[in-house]
């Protein structure tokens, strides 16, 4: 098992500071590091990122290459029509419902490097290790890789989770196209699929007792507290405003300001209502806006018009809906105040998934076992736990990310931290397959 | 002196609700619709705007055409190095120094027909009631039509007017090429100028002991407060401001609140500032941010870095200057308060040009005469007077605009409101050339 060259540094600059004391329980990570490089050198890019696109060659030769590691752990390799991969080991009772951990291996262009892969390795490194320690789990496991997490291509993502739960609308799903006009047809058959296995990809929700999903962390809560490891308590969904406030237009020196309607001050007093907002409603929910576009957009000229997106995110969504609607009240109060018009449209709106009080309980035992503190953040991105998490009890670990940065080939995890998530995962597992 | 057929519809939309009474002492209101209707026709686009760059073929024919009005209301004629247009009217003390009036024909692309028209029209007129009703200045009077005041060719402006008053620089105006690559001195060329005698437009300002302007107001002010016709106490000069706050991207889900460092947040708080602060320095101070670059720019995404250009006005230098501490003492403290960092670079100081009390004690008389009520207001936007006001006293008359719409072929003012304009003007300036 020896690393690419094209890859080394990614090897190199994980074993670098690796504490050997963390390879105990039949763990490895120099095993984790070197997969992480060997996965690392399959769509490399020239800024050392990941391009590894859903349904695209490169997506398919990860896949296999996990199916090699799968295979070599002893796990029964098995792939469903959406191009999932499942890599089973058997348990004492093999017609209970499996418990499954895993991710993804597809990449946005240019991506990092453990943004899926690490969930990945991670439940496989579980399984090998309970391989290597002959621990033999009563209920049956099974290491998943879901097909396009990121949806990429065809500008949608969760596509294989999605997929498996059931959640595709085939009539949409065939309308779609990726960036080259391809329909999602004939990029299935590109890589061996067919439609109708992809929608036979569907799996009853009964077979699946449990879903653990160790995923980096994407945001700086981790770092900045100083632990490796948190525990997720929800998947925030967001809803996604589109506000526009219409003043008017005017000269910037001939208009007094007494006389205005500046489309961009009622802007601005609105921005800063949702950076406020949020805090009086949930200590977990969110608020941005990220856009903000200006008409007719002169150095000279009083903005007649402003359109700003809201981002809007909480793990419940009864406090998500409550934000959402005072967010909106700001907006009319403000229009109302300043004598300009506002138009709201809503433009997505994905549900919330908390993470059951019970799965939390088992991964705050699992943490302790391991010798860490627990620390309980919610996820502000989708993942396909948040999929599985609608149907079937799931859970999430996140591992600390380096400043935050994801999507990106600056995304970084220290292995230690890998390490320590793969030894908790091993824990919680074990009580979920118990 | 027919109405061409293309701009008919100007004529008889001025002349539609024209209130005959405001003919008398030798001023006609069908002399000027007529006038404006045929500079109308010079120039004129597809959505019934004015095309009369500065330095092009249309701006000279207009000039042509007001060249060839003077000589029949026995003007005497010249032009100058600078393509200005001079038709002066002897006054009884021929060595004195000389009253001048008007404005420039010029427009932007696809601008409207009483920007800078009117001035010189209005002028015009007055000259011609002169000669009509047999009155003889004691001084000599001048109408004057300044040369690419617009500056829509060279991205400058001003250009006549500033050659009058030796506001030229020689090797930065050489160094101007117009968007289609061509050079300052080759278009100059083109109009049968040259660079010498445009230097040599210079005038002492000793030679010229009055100017004033009649221009429409651009704004709305006087729409609002029901007037016809408003004095200006200043001509704002603008202090442009580019502040650029720079905190840290971040993704929307996974960055808590308070652990943001939202760029555009910062630049809402002070947006608001700029909106607040001008009441709280002057009546007549304004102050405007008319465009807002947001990076990265993400539905999802925390904004690192927010670009915004800040315009101050107000028409005296202190209360401008205080106005543009006040600002740059306000970024500085929201960026302090929000852990931000801000960049501000000044990007434009133009002088404000307050209008002498002398000058609007005049102007106040003349309106009082003419039987309206005097209201005094500040002119946002520059002007030729601005150039000329910093040497020598300098008047402004403002004409109602409706909504204030200006460069667009929207543009427009009744003309019982330009008719009590050149009775005002007539008035004022039989005081400045007695």
């Amino acid at each position: 098992m020896d690393t690419p060259q094209e890859s080394k540094w990614l090897w190199e600059r994980l074993m670098h500071s690796y504490n050997h004391e963390h390879d105990h329980s039949g763990v490895n990570g120099e095993r984790l590091a070197t997969r992480l490089a060997q996965l690392a050198a399959i769509g490399l890019t020239a800024e050392r990122g990941s391009n590894r696109i859903g349904f695209s060659q490169e997506e398919l030769a990860a896949k296999n290459l996990v199916k090699q590691w799968m295979e070599e752990a002893g796990l029964e390799v098995r792939e469903d029509g959406a191009g999932n991969v499942f890599g089973r080991l058997e348990g004492h009772h093999r017609q209970a419902p499996v418990v499954m951990s895993g991710s993804h291996v597809d990449s946005v262009p240019n991506g990092g490097h453990f943004d899926g892969t690490l969930g990945v390795l991670a439940a496989l490194e579980v399984a090998q290790a309970w391989q290597d320690t002959g621990f033999c789990p009563g209920k049956p496991y099974e290491v998943v890789v879901f097909t396009d997490e990121e949806g990429a291509r065809f500008n949608g993502g969760l596509t294989g989770s999605r997929a498996m739960m059931g959640e595709i609308n085939l009539d949409q799903q065939l309308q779609l196209q990726d960036i080259f006009g391809e329909s999602f047809q004939n990029v299935l058959e590109s890589i061996g699929l067919t439609v109708d296995q992809f929608m036979a990809a569907k799996r009853d929700p009964a077979e699946i007792a449990a879903f653990v999903e160790v995923h980096i962390e994407q945001g700086r809560v981790l770092e900045e507290a100083g632990f490796p490891v948190g525990i997720v308590n929800g998947i925030a969904g967001p809803c996604w405003l589109e506000v526009t406030f219409i003043g008017e237009a005017g000269h910037a020196g001939n208009t007094p300001m007494g006389h205005r309607k500046d489309a961009l001050a009622a802007a601005s007093q609105f921005i800063l209502e949702v950076e406020s907002l949020p805090s009086k409603i949930s200590s977990t929910a969110v608020g941005t806006v990220g856009k903000c576009q200006v008409h007719p957009g002169g150095v000279n000229v009083i903005p007649g018009k402003v359109t700003v997106t809201v981002d809007l995110r909480d793990i419940h969504r009864q406090t998500r809906d409550r934000l959402a609607e005072a967010v909106q009240q700001a907006a009319q109060t403000i229009a109302r105040q300043r004598s300009v018009q506002v138009e709201i449209r809503e433009t997505l709106n994905v549900e919330p998934v908390p993470i059951q009080q019970a799965m939390q309980e088992k991964a705050i035992q699992a943490v302790e076992t391991v010798g860490l503190r627990p620390l309980v953040l919610p996820s502000g991105a989708g993942h396909d736990a948040m999929v599985l998490g609608k149907y079937v009890p799931t859970g999430m670990l996140f591992v600390q990310s380096k400043q935050g940065i994801s999507h990106n080939p600056e995304e970084w995890s220290d292995l230690d931290h890998c390490v320590m998530a793969v030894h908790v995962l091993k824990k919680w597992l074990e009580q979920l397959v118990s």
